[in-house]
């Protein structure tokens, strides 16, 4: 007997950096693609990829990233972080990987549902006018686990 | 036929900074909170949260994190995570997120199991004496996923 | 009734650090050895561990990363990463863990299967001849959906 589909993903964004971010967002985007419910839930500093003012901001990390290759010494250069930001959007503008904004508002007009970690947006003193207009809600924990059951929750 | 409730989440904390611990720890929560049964699998960096004379002495990271919005310049000057530190922790105080050797009480209280990695634990050269005493066991990973059966994995 | 034994694990390798890299290889290679189904889908800087000319050259990050308990402004120092990777490496040869190809060539050998991200080896222009030959197949994240069903997804 084979096995059962895959048939929800549950995809929690941590993290604030480009190279955080986008694992996240192209595996909801591929769920979506295959005809998989995918819900997107941002905390902590993942939440700064559907606050407007932010979203479209992000940077790659150069430092605690020993796989950039770029000596730690380097890595401080305040702009060196930029010049790889700037390098690994061009790579994936080849690849038709749209930007943040643009790649939620795609994710959420397939069917995607966006959520913001309610206890990280009283951490951080944020209201919903902060956040891109594709949040759905703005839940907690136990929410969070309601809407992922029968699926795969996966932490990136 | 709606979705099946999540019975049991097997939680992984594999990193030893404040903002790598926590996410971890509010998700345990939250499902002992919705009757979800919980395990922490503490495992190489995550280890020092449940370190007694570590637990309560993580520290947020400043540099390698973009989302922090602290230059690299200024990121690896030493009292900038200890700022960061202090900043992030009042933030949680005021949300009744209480600190995490008291965090980990709590969830053990309230039915959480706690295990260590017997791999990292010998990595370290580490001895039960050094945990706190709610570690329940420390275990390999085979005996993880056999008390992971039946649940979510989240590895964060 | 007790729970239904896990029978697939489908991990995703997503960073391209030692300390980021082993606890996936772990979790797969403990896998195998209790008869669980293993698959490995290396994405992102995470790559890095299937590239011939990288795999063995992997770097401990001393620097983002609080609970390596070196000071940020040594933690730069261009010998620190060496220094630490070095000691990493010693402890896990006493612990009888390999070095990432040989780590990898093991679990293959055992039945693990091998998958690199389509999207990220174009992103960073590489070509089948880059890699080891373990890699079973470059895929994209259908496809990853597709193998990893009936399966716990574990991302690192």
């Amino acid at each position: 007997m084979p096995d059962e589909k895959i048939k929800k993903v549950s995809i929690v964004i941590s993290k604030g950096s480009l190279e955080g971010v986008y694992p996240g967002l192209i595996m909801a985007n591929g769920a979506r693609m295959e005809g998989i419910e995918a819900n997107l839930f941002f905390t902590f500093f993942g939440l700064e990829a559907i606050i407007k003012k932010k979203m479209n901001k992000l940077k790659v990390a150069t430092v605690g990233n020993p796989a950039m290759h770029i000596p730690s010494l380097l890595g401080i250069l305040p702009g060196m972080s930029a010049f790889a930001t700037k390098m690994m959007k061009k790579e994936m503008e080849k690849l038709d990987i749209p930007p943040v904004g643009e790649f939620i508002e795609m994710i959420h007009d397939a069917g995607g549902k966006i959520y913001a970690c309610k206890a990280t947006v009283e951490m951080f003193h944020l209201t919903k006018d902060d956040f891109c207009e594709q949040v759905d809600d703005i839940i907690h924990v136990g929410k969070f686990y309601e809407v992922s059951a029968g699926g795969e929750i996966i932490f990136t």
